[in-house]
């Protein structure tokens, strides 16, 4: 996806240790209009999967799959960090590390929103060691619905999450792969 | 905004304390067809405010700020709780209540995001006490933009946010105002 390739270009930095910074356009400050490219773009190359949810981590994954969702016409969920009291005592819960934060987080999503028959999609902001997505999958497996896709915005290849999702045997789909950083340049990979 | 109306009614509900479960819709599981009509009727209703930014929190403020945000052409940040390792040390920090957690939480803008000269109009899913939202508000006045207005998809009145923030000077609209529950009923107000 060319416009986020070029968005990283001009904006994106290399904070050192594979992190790149992307929060003016991405994490913190949001462009819609590149949100709703992706998503569009996401849900095209989903189209055919069949899919009945989104499924996104808190918080930057949000964006990318509300859009995904609203071009395929489907809901999206968000797992949630901390357990509102809005939710029933019985969740699915997994644990994942955050690659910014440096700790261990929650992801909390409650069975009244993922049953048996559902078929979900997980898009997430980044793929990076894809320990989260990993998490949202067994969430998805816990619940006895079937995933069906894994998409990102960015994939860092260089950090190995493709290979651990590899056994989900399904359709794992970036808009952007970044092959390396080259000090301050981003250097791109084949979108995958 | 009746189509919010019908869901409350369909899908809400009151968990006592003033409480609204609307976890099937807004808070967990998102419908986007429902956000992305709410914010362009929140754009709608603010287009003449010539806002340079929408200002929301995290986590269920995200979609219906990011959708006004598209419909007004412009970009959403979102106020994080824990301080990313991608913003730099010295941030825009507050503090409020959270009304479905029992505890204190962050709000923190990266400076690098709002600045002198930026309109800001401050969307949330919520309008209760108000607390969360005069937080981001002192956060736009620590950073020297204006706000220029405040909006909200339900408000419920009975909890006094909108005399909270009735010093700050600027339009408050809300899609949709409970006045109370009676016991499980959701009785609705006039639109503010």
């Amino acid at each position: 996806m060319d416009q986020l390739k070029d968005r990283i270009r001009r904006e994106g930095r290399h904070l050192g240790r594979g992190i790149l910074k992307v929060d003016s356009f991405l994490t913190h400050q949001v462009d819609l209009q590149l949100m709703q490219a992706a998503g569009k773009e996401l849900a095209q190359h989903f189209a055919g999967a069949g899919a009945t949810k989104v499924l996104a981590a808190e918080i930057s994954g949000i964006a990318p799959a509300a859009f995904t969702a609203l071009a395929l016409g489907i809901p999206m969920i968000y797992a949630r960090k901390v357990r509102p009291i809005t939710m029933p005592a019985r969740v699915y819960e997994e644990t994942a590390p955050s690659h910014t934060k440096g700790t261990m987080v929650s992801l909390i999503v409650s069975p009244e929103f993922l049953t048996v028959g559902d078929r979900v999609l997980i898009i997430d902001d980044f793929l990076a060691t894809g320990q989260t997505i990993a998490a949202l999958a067994r969430i998805v497996q816990a619940s006895g619905a079937s995933l069906v896709g894994i998409g990102s915005c960015i994939e860092k290849s260089f950090e190995g999450g493709r290979a651990l999702l590899q056994p989900l045997n399904v359709d794992i789909h970036s808009l952007v792969v970044i092959s390396r950083f080259n000090g301050n340049e981003v250097v791109f990979g084949d979108a995958g």
